[in-house]
């Protein structure tokens, strides 16, 4: 039998469903029949305290709910822990310290994933939210590769939080026009490849929808969270 | 808050998913923002015993399984409980019977749709898996309400059977094709309208892509699960 993946979810419930069906993409290669597919055990909590808010300082700390979501999750009977939501990764300490699971870290899983499938990119693009980009999620993993990281400007950044925004409201066209936008802009800065460093952005921009490739972190933690389950299983 | 809505699911996978999927659209109707939306527990558990076997008494049953997942998810917080699968159904005393909890049963909530949304209907196409049929969930239902089943032949239902199955296994345009086919021939028989009574066809057949109405019944419990969820919190 495969692991059980235990998800902390619900941040938001769209980029939790987008996770649980690239699990199942990758299951498949693993399983002959329905009996043989990974179990998941997911708590999808959309009233969790803002992220954004709670790392501006202005707003209270999801970090007690995420420990408790962890704690009712290893009752359930989860083996591993994944949490599809870059910017709650600013509170993973919450999570691991809540635990003797196992949990898989999406930022660190991206970016491996990026150094060991575009060994070449130097430039790295980043589309994050303001919390992820505040507590410098993706700016510290990248730069302990030794890569450099190609954010938006604030003015850039604005734009692209309004079609997160959207994109949560289920406004999918109007976000990913404005989404677009930002990863254009971080394209003309020179990024080699772009992280979509937010589980709302592969909701809407696909992984060969730009000039150049983008690197679905949803889909990179789903890889891992199946490899996971079923190496376990072997 | 909305009440946590409690998910045995898995029954397949993709289904489950799906569920959320429509559960997510409907509850937007209520949230102002993410945080208002409703809180979801889903225990997608695919090693659960084959349902058509067991009621076929050549396999075991999911009964023990479905008791032991019941009394998880209301350990976890879940406040009502719904199964998102028609034939699990035939085991729906597993999960009534292991806890206290509301359970909206999805066979009885779509044949009322039906009569709700479609008061003229008097032949009601049924799309089932061989287990749902052997067990008369629809059957049944639809008699009480003095509503006449039209249902595949044999013949007929191996065909729709191996287009489920194609579904499960990720080929959905060969599990369309199987599934159209199935649903044309209830329409040529004389049916008024079609339950999709099996959580893998509105996967891939939409309400109006045939030349009567297909009733979801995925779509029609995300609906009643959402109203009760938000009605307790009023």
């Amino acid at each position: 039998m495969p692991k059980v993946i235990g998800v902390l979810g619900g941040m938001g419930p769209a980029a939790t469903i987008d996770f649980m069906d690239k699990v199942l993409r990758h299951a498949q290669a693993h399983a002959a029949r329905e009996q043989d597919l990974v179990r998941l055990i997911v708590d999808s909590n959309p009233a969790l305290p803002d992220r954004n808010a709670a790392i501006a300082g202005t707003g209270p700390s999801p970090a007690p709910g995420l420990a408790a979501m962890t704690r009712g999750l290893e009752t359930a009977g989860a083996d591993l822990l994944v949490m599809p939501c870059n910017a709650a990764h600013a509170f993973a300490d919450a999570v691991i310290g809540a635990t003797r699971l196992p949990f898989l870290h999406l930022i660190e899983e991206t970016v491996a994933a990026v150094v060991s499938d575009y060994p070449a990119a130097r430039r790295i693009g980043v589309l994050a939210v303001n919390g992820a980009v505040q507590a410098r999620l993706y700016e510290d993993a990248l730069a302990a590769r030794d890569l450099a990281p190609v954010t938006p400007s604030d003015a850039e950044r604005a734009g692209f939080m309004e079609g997160v925004w959207q994109i949560k409201a289920g406004n999918l066209d109007a976000g990913r026009l404005l989404l677009c936008t930002a990863a254009e802009q971080l394209i003309a800065r020179g990024a080699d490849v772009i992280i979509a460093g937010c589980t709302e952005v592969p909701l809407v921009i696909g992984p060969d929808d730009l000039a150049v490739s983008v690197i679905d972190s949803t889909d990179m933690l789903a890889r891992r969270a199946v490899a996971h389950a079923y190496d376990a299983a072997a």
